[in-house]
């Protein structure tokens, strides 16, 4: 029955559109009162989006919560739209579906525009200069939390050592979004902190996808798929230095074009052309969309266009980005958490030793810090803490691959909620300290994401 | 298998991500493109996103398609990806699948957002005063095309009764988005005349629901399902006057909200919630989403944020519209248009009778204005033309319900493509002649919107 299958589906589209409006009704209004919660209580708002997010998403009112796992996932959204259009429970299902599919991709767009702006506002020199530094806090960060917290759940609680290397690979992330972010907010963002911790975050971002390629490999042969490693390695460097390289050569070429048109968005629109290219290239090479997207960033930052371009690119970013954190704090299971339940208290124990070397491993980075004078050294080990959503990736793969017991998983899902939640709120303590030292004095504001800052 | 089937959803992620990086890289040039194009030989922008979107749609280059219909569709993009990431044909099918759903919603959005952009630069007052005019503009414009399309299938061509009204209530449509688009681009959306042919095109849509549900349901059972139709009109009218009324009492309660708001795109975010509620509420009760859209815009634009909302709404609208017009361009099949292929002669000879009652059934409109002299009376005929999307619509319910011939749904389709890419140059035309009349007078610059008009 072709015909009526193609009915059926010409039938659903306006539905579809109606569970994406009411998915991004309540992301937003989620969004909205966290973030202003938080701002009145001197907090970051991304901190009220990540909340936000968890009270509407599947740890408590089930209403953005997404199909991907193995057991039906009951949606309170959908039974909303079922009472207001009255749909067959197939046709729900489908709907179910694709809706989860669109607001997932809007919320990855919506990180590939944050990346993008930070890019923008990010001074590819300084960040050159500080390279050095970036990367020894990115190899330490990675390194150290790996090691320790291996070779502590194999010595202190027994666990294999797959899985334990699992936990330990899941311990080196660190979530470029909810970082920047912060800082963005905090205005310290173009901080000589600021722009070690963007540096050392994006080389994190590298290092991870390479450990979690190897630990998956391991985790499902047993091996360790050298030739891939190596591929990935050479593809990052290639890419991260060619990107920048190639696009600072065309970049005059750019502005020349966009200059020469005439119809409206000429700049947006072309700027997002060349940041979606290096997306799409960072992501069929197996890197990150986000990669590519803040390289385009830290490129176009160097044009006349930079500052039409900020402007312009606000809004979307208003728009789309509140959709990232709502549903990282969506996807957020926090009934692990819960003590009362007999079947967490394992994962409890495990979790707090996990989130002991989570924040030790990332905040000892900052002392390694070499040749600076008068900086911050608390302040970029505490914003290499939060884990996030790279965390959860983690976590994910760990759970789907068979080789986590329950208690493990849970235990690193926990270790992921509390660097992710900690994260900004010892931020803006850590750099509030730093208000008297000079080196807040490179401290230019970051305009267009400054206003969620009320001190 | 449900973990090995997690495994793959988890890992398809980055590929559709990357695959929706693609389409829009893919769409924006094309956009680009044909609009910077049309600007230099003095057409509207839009219709050379219309044009892009025939490029790299199904017609010609197999780009940007959509795997709705029964047959298996071929997607160049999807080959692409498979050359760059190296992917199982199981899993390109789902990415593909996954990717339409993706840019069909991204593509809608982005008429709910147009359509919001267009309430806030008109005028409600305005609106109201030429009410009547319009509504009569509407309902000529409805009834002439529909029986003079009718009567005229039936006498000359001999087609039966049901597949002839069901063409005749496809000339009735007229695309809002289109026509929107073109007034704002010739700076007249508030002129006179603009106003009369919103007023117009918005209760031409919905005069456009009633009869596709009276002729869907005629061609479904062979009968008219009275109380569904009485629904649709209650529903129609409570909705526009209720959202109206309401909204004008509410808009002084969400200006406060908004005031007290700290955080990051207050205003844009609470106005886009605003917006998302009306339109999910017209979607609900099976009216269009644009029309909720439409009347959040002319509520928000009797507020004192209007203007700081008309900014930050631009580069958003930037941003998706272009997705709108290049997808509808991209669904259209233009090889119906080819006189060398035999199959598409008969096609052909009704579809010229349809195009010329399709412009009459129109044009004739403008004539029916009462009380205002020295209006442009040809531009409000001319500005009913282009059948767009709605045209598109209509054809795809026929040729899914099966009751039209190979013939008259290719005639069909020749008619709104016709009928679509002449408005705008019309449009243009009509406008121009009237620059020395005073009634141009009343045009006061669309500023957000008028970078594409080049004289």
């Amino acid at each position: 029955m072709p015909l009526l299958a193609e009915v059926n589906e010409a039938e659903l589209g306006p539905f579809v559109l109606a569970s994406v409006l009411l998915s991004l009704i309540v992301i937003y209004l989620a969004a909205k009162l966290g973030g202003e919660l938080c701002a009145r209580v001197n907090l970051p708002s991304v901190l009220g989006e990540l909340v936000g997010g968890v009270i509407v998403g599947v740890s408590a009112l089930n209403l953005v919560v997404f199909p991907e796992g193995a057991e039906p996932v009951h949606s309170a959204l959908m039974d909303f739209l079922q009472l207001t259009a009255h749909l067959e429970p197939d046709a729900l299902l489908a709907i179910f579906k694709s809706q989860s599919e669109v607001i997932s991709v809007l919320a990855e767009i919506g990180v590939v525009i944050l990346l993008f702006e930070i890019g923008l506002e990010s001074d590819l020199k300084e960040l050159i200069r500080v390279g050095p530094q970036a990367a020894v806090v990115a190899i330490v960060g990675v390194v150290v939390p790996f090691v320790a917290g291996t070779v502590g759940l194999i010595a202190f609680f027994n666990v294999a050592t797959i899985p334990a290397i699992f936990a330990g690979a899941a311990l080196t992330a660190t979530s470029i979004g909810i970082t920047a972010k912060v800082l963005a907010e905090l205005q310290t963002l173009s901080s000589r902190e600021g722009q070690i911790i963007i540096g050392a975050a994006v080389l994190d971002d590298v290092l991870g996808i390479i450990v979690l390629a190897v630990v998956a490999s391991l985790a499902k042969t047993g091996e360790i798929e050298i030739t891939n490693v190596i591929f990935l390695i050479i593809g990052a460097a290639v890419f991260l230095v060619g990107s920048i390289l190639i696009g600072r050569l065309l970049s005059p070429f750019f502005v020349m074009v966009v200059d020469q048109m005439q119809t409206r968005g000429q700049v947006l629109i072309s700027s997002l052309i060349f940041a979606f290219v290096l997306s799409y290239i960072a992501a069929a090479i197996q890197l990150e969309a986000i990669l590519g997207a803040f390289a385009a960033g830290l490129i176009l930052a160097e044009t006349t266009k930079r500052k039409e371009l900020e402007e312009q690119i606000s809004p979307i970013a208003d728009m789309l980005v509140p959709v990232f954190f709502v549903t990282v704090g969506a996807h957020t299971d926090i009934s692990v958490l819960n003590p009362l339940n007999p079947d967490n208290r394992e994962g409890l124990i495990i979790a707090s030793f996990l989130v002991i070397v989570a924040i030790i491993g990332k905040v000892i980075t900052g002392f390694t810090v070499f040749g600076q004078e008068d900086i911050n050294r608390l302040a970029i080990g505490v914003g290499m803490i939060p884990r996030g959503e790279v965390g959860l990736v983690f976590a994910g793969v760990g759970a789907a691959s068979g080789v986590l017991s329950e208690s493990l998983d849970a235990a690193i899902i926990v270790m992921v909620i509390f660097t992710t939640f900690v994260a900004p709120p010892l931020l803006r303590v850590v750099f509030n300290q730093d208000d008297d030292s000079d080196s807040g004095a490179n401290a230019e504001p970051s305009q267009a994401m400054a206003q969620a800052s009320t001190d």
